[in-house]
């Protein structure tokens, strides 16, 4: 069975305002589904791996923050390897080696298949991923890369000199070179070079035994984990596929683009517009998506990009889309709006009041059968204002059932904790002098 | 003493989102202010009155949504004629000359100014007022026009002909035509015909005269008022300035822009932008005003104007930002912010239920020493959770001080009043089956 390692890492800057630590590029659910609907990459591509009748199991590395989203996206049934801290792609991927070799039951000679999760392919990119395994599989080379046959000078991707083909449709790798110049890169493609997809395959025990002649044992999951930050914080291609002795090829040249600013997702999308939006008539070529409630109105525009949502807003020409990574550090403040594995939280309202007090007000949705976890916080008084649905509420360890128009005055140190009963909504204004996510001590109960 | 009449009428529709019923154009506070800070065309039209040196009164007629707003950007000061019911011009200026007359003391000798507060001019306009007055005064004619020296064809403007000096700068005026069609207007330019500016100067007696041979007696003001949708609904400029038998023209040709699209109010704003807004480096002659607290990020964009408020966000290039107009019965659900006399509220969110019930949450500010009046609903409760400042609360006649961390749950039917202290700011959840703003029953009572 081929253990497919799927890379959901990345903060998707590049797609501020709908994008943010917690909701990384591959969440967004803006592509269409074939069933109807619309999918994340994320979704996209695990459909597609399905769909192509590999015999794989899946694991899907990612961050803490990144958990409850993925369990949202993708329901318990998968195994998710979560970094204990944001490190590059080769540290997260010898975690999730570690937990196949140690806590999966694989062996040293299972093949691995890693690839990431943002790029649009079509099914002929799981063709080629079969390949790369079976090359694998028959011991063709220590490691095989996906190259994709390049369509313009770039100096965003690593690129891959191939002399001839070891079997069919397997070129054997003569050099791996890391982002060249521009310049360089014309005289790279007309000597034939691929750009590296950044899909691998390899044996388990090859990156294995690498770890462990260069960095640490890897014996003991947990151990491994805690010693995480001693690993180097370097990308795979750097650490392992520059480095590679024994190394193919399988090119690929169907459908695959880097959906990674709002000029390509707009240009995969199946509508011109998400959400509550009004053109007027004299707009071409225009993308807007709007998860906000009240309306855009849009004229006059051409070859443009709106996104709308509880973070900010974005207007640009498609072909400066991108220059938002900039400024993001300075147009982020604090998330406005998360889904959690509970539900979803958005901020309605902030206030600061002359006295040092500040206030958050914010929308809470809790879906029927999850629960907020029992805590306290040190800092805020919270009152909440049951709008909809039926829950069960904990308060100082006693319970009792809250509904529409309950309203519920939470104070400081006290102890509280909400399950849905049905689909559950409430208003909760928190007050205190110190307003932040942090300040929850959370408490052991059984619901 | 020269009566200036001053216009408050029009929806502003053009200028979604950032105008609406209450917060028609003129109440934008986006212009630049000599003192520093921005004023509103309202309040910029009155300045260059009083600047002006000009003697008078100044009465300004608005319609009932427009009062707080008024009191707000005016002060108490000022006198104010309120229509009953929105109509034309010919009536509203009716209504505020029987109040000159029956309420003001005034006689029918009185000189009368009429002018619309949404042209933006320069102080030359108001030398013109006082010729036009003057003229009145000298019996040169009945009725003054103010003629503009138009600038390019225009289906949008009355168009006057004149054949020769009265006076000094005073011209006899032959003829007066409404909107003609473009290719008219050319043909009218030739001939030397002005644009009509809608401002007019009169005896107060020539107005009262036409009324009381044609329509209703003016000699009782509460009856006239009642009366008021007896007057036929329709402009000064069809029911009296195309009809005038004696009129005369005094031509003006300084600064005078409609500020009445987005287009225009942009070239006359002191700055590129107004509120939380980051350019990246490819913007050029791109405006944008930002109500909402969250970031707006803007690249490549030229000619453009962007306007984010709570009730809707507006992109477009400058050319097509009047097409707004067509769209904006679609645009707008209800007011999403308004500023009253007490103070402002601001709608955060909107939830329906399962089972009919609806939740309107809100944040409310009142000023110190002003009250919301003491009230009940019929179809909602509410709780207010107080975020700022300290207020005096009636409950059910019982009266306590609130402060922030208090909550105050009301129930339907429950009267409540609460009057602020020092700046008081709180959240308001409505819960109920019919959550509007007209559920409000108010009660007498004095703070």
């Amino acid at each position: 069975m081929v253990q497919v390692i799927l890379l959901s890492g990345g903060s998707g800057k590049r797609l501020w305002p709908l994008s943010n630590g917690a909701r990384s590029k591959q969440f967004l659910p803006f592509l269409s589904c074939p069933t109807g609907g619309r999918e994340s990459m994320l979704q996209r591509v695990i459909r597609q791996i399905k769909e192509s009748d590999m015999k794989c199991d899946i694991t899907v590395a990612a961050n803490d923050q990144q958990r409850d989203m993925l369990i949202n996206q993708l329901g318990d049934g998968i195994n998710v390897v979560l970094e204990p801290s944001r490190r590059h792609t080769f540290p997260a991927i010898v975690l999730s080696c570690a937990d196949l070799l140690l806590n999966k039951g694989c062996s040293k000679d299972n093949v691995v298949v890693v690839l990431p999760c943002d790029p649009y392919t079509d099914a002929g990119y799981f063709e080629a991923i079969k390949q790369m395994a079976q090359a694998v599989e028959s011991n063709v080379a220590d490691l095989l890369y996906m190259g994709i046959k390049p369509t313009e000078p770039s100096d965003k991707f690593g690129y891959i000199f191939t002399d001839g083909e070891l079997s069919d449709n397997v070129l054997n790798v003569t050099n791996f070179t890391e982002k060249p110049s521009v310049k360089e890169s014309v005289e790279f493609i007309a000597k034939g070079a691929y750009w590296n997809s950044g899909v691998f395959a390899f044996r388990l025990g090859y990156i294995i035994d690498i770890v462990e002649q260069k960095y640490v044992h890897v014996n003991n999951f947990a151990e491994l984990r805690s010693r995480y930050s001693e690993l180097p914080n370097i990308s795979f291609d750097y650490e392992i596929a520059e480095r590679a002795q024994s190394a193919a090829m399988v090119p690929f040249d169907g459908q695959w683009q880097d959906v990674g600013t709002w000029n390509i997702l707009s240009s995969i999308m199946p509508d011109r517009t998400i959400g509550n939006v009004h053109f007027g008539s004299q707009c071409r070529n225009t993308h807007i998506i709007n998860e906000l409630s009240v309306p855009i109105y849009c004229d006059g525009m051409t070859d443009a990009i709106i996104a709308a949502g509880p973070d900010g807003i974005l207007v640009s020409a498609k072909a400066t889309s991108d220059t938002v990574k900039q400024h993001v550090d300075q147009l982020v403040d604090r998330p406005m709006y998360e889904e959690r594995r509970w539900g979803t939280y958005r901020v309605l309202d902030r206030t600061s009041g002359a006295d040092g007090m500040h206030s958050l007000t914010k929308n809470l949705f809790l879906k029927p059968g999850h629960n907020i976890s029992y805590q306290l916080h040190h800092h805020r008084q919270e009152v909440w204002t049951f709008v909809d649905g039926i829950g069960r509420l904990r308060l100082d360890d006693e319970e009792r059932i809250v509904r529409a128009g309950d309203v519920i005055h939470i104070q400081r140190e006290q102890k509280h904790g909400l399950k849905a009963i049905t689909p559950l909504t409430f208003i909760e204004v928190q007050i205190g002098t110190d307003l932040v996510e942090e300040d929850i001590v959370r408490l052991e109960m059984n619901w």
